[in-house]
């Protein structure tokens, strides 16, 4: 039926908001980007999302009974159930029922993803991982993130927060990480892990140092920084040895801004995750690029919509 | 319908086969017990297994066809899609395409399990996890494995090897492990790591040590053996936080042998996960104890086969 061929994708990020309207197919059938400017405070932010989706309806000229559900990326804590954002510094929110007002302002059923589980939906269903029953996908950027597919469905957890793969330890003895844990995976292995070691190591310059600049300099090929990107690499591959073993995934995407260096550090992931698996589980793990790129949110969030069995039910299929 | 209200469950273990009828309510109607006698080689501990599904059959009184299928539970590596034994070492067993065999003799549905997933399974449905979506199964004995079930259904993998929790690294410069691994938890907390650190510290000694024993002693008090327990426990306690952060489940669920000093080991098990999880993730998460016995593997296996959709098909629901 050509009814409920459409979902909206809403991808709620620091910077901005973003916002899609995304058919079947995973066609990108309109979009509309606002600033978010988490600093004017939550009630603006949230009229600001609430706008962005009217205004990505009203573009795309598709009818609203023709849309199926809302989806909405966000990253932090959030509760998949009561369509809450429970804590995310990134949009200065703490408990917004961010579902809830959009339910009732655009009468469609929304279904709230982890950012990263969003991203994962949209690999799955149209990028890296399409054709996958069982698929992982690992965001490296500021931190680490996870959204794991297993027989064709999302990996959730009781509320929508499971994949927290940055905060798995691969040193119980290791140095603390706010969560509470030691040795937390994005404490050796993100951007701000990469930055952290530069810094460590040239105590005596004053420079700011980012990981977007250490990337570049390592694919200029500066060793300095070429060797700072292939530690992450090694402990990228520790864990998903780890992921490997828990979830015996078909392929592992990697995608996030840190992948811009992925020529230095896919070797170097493929290296320390193979030697470290039983040969028959790791041999056949692809591990691969991510395909689709900033609409990611947005595509996932939309795409996990479509998979809810009936508006406003609890979906079967994720 | 009255047909296929029974499930035959078979526990492949290393000193003996179990099998058992099962009812959907999870009556055991009927069991049969062999000893394995790996040592007689593959082809005598093959008949032993059919002939024990005979007998657990005819002793039951019930018609095949009022069967659904045969569920198996093995150690090792098992390849639940093309129903093979690729490895178990307690049997034996290199590339033992059971499914097939008993496929052929009984004219039944096979599907292999894990035995650590067919264990959860059964805690699942019948037992410590009854009633949740999210649950995990850790058993704690010679080696640590664990089951998922996540949003209702068992993660299963590519190839039914998931969930191989011991063997996942927390610490990644840790002892190598024969899986290529470097710092595996069950090298810090399983049956064998706890003898293994009582010799080490009673290197004087020539007697041999047992898990078993050291228990009992832990349990009776003597302070050396509580220590090393306790030592296991904080340890469990740190794969458990691992858990917590990937599957975000709502209970974890201990069993195994090792798990007999239970009121030594859950505390600390407790408290080392819960102090390293952010408090939001970890606070609703139950630990709780095994409810299942020595029939865990049978249940879980016969369990599982009445989650296949239809006979021969590839389950849906698991």
């Amino acid at each position: 039926m050509a009814k409920e061929e459409y979902a909206i994708g809403l991808d709620l990020g620091g910077t901005k908001i973003l916002a899609g309207l995304v058919d079947r197919t995973g066609r990108l059938i309109a979009r509309k980007q606002l600033p978010t400017y988490a600093e004017e405070g939550e009630k603006a932010v949230i009229e600001r999302v609430l706008s962005a989706t009217h205004d990505v309806l009203s573009a795309s000229g598709i009818h609203s009974e023709e849309v199926r559900g809302v989806g909405i990326a966000s990253a932090g804590v959030i509760n998949s159930d009561s369509g809450e954002v429970i804590f995310a510094s990134n949009l200065g929110w703490r408990n917004v029922p961010i579902g809830t007002l959009i339910e009732q302002r655009f009468g469609l059923p929304v279904r709230l993803f982890n950012d990263a589980n969003a991203a994962a939906i949209a690999e799955w269903l149209w990028g890296a991982g399409a054709g996958t029953q069982n698929m992982i996908y690992v965001t490296v950027s500021t931190g680490v993130g996870a959204g794991v597919i297993s027989d064709g469905r999302l990996i959730s957890g009781r509320d929508g927060s499971a994949g927290e793969f940055g905060h798995i330890s691969i040193d119980w003895n290791g140095p603390p990480c706010g969560c509470g844990n030691r040795g937390c995976l994005e404490n050796y292995a993100s951007g701000t892990a990469i930055e952290n070691a530069a810094r460590h190591k040239l105590a005596t310059t004053n420079e700011p140092v980012t990981a977007k600049a250490i990337s570049e300099a390592a694919l200029a090929g500066d060793p300095f920084s070429k060797r700072l990107i292939k530690q992450a690499g090694f402990y990228l591959g520790v864990g998903a040895a780890n992921l490997i073993y828990l979830f015996n995934p078909e392929v592992i995407v990697f995608g996030g801004g840190v992948m811009n260096a992925s020529t230095i550090l896919m070797p170097e992931i493929e290296k320390s995750m193979r030697e470290r698996c039983i040969p028959g589980l790791a041999q056949e793990v692809r591990v691969i690029l991510s395909q689709i790129g900033v609409e990611a949110g947005v595509m996932g969030a939309a795409g996990g919509v479509f998979a809810l069995d009936q508006p406003g039910e609890k979906a079967s299929n994720f």
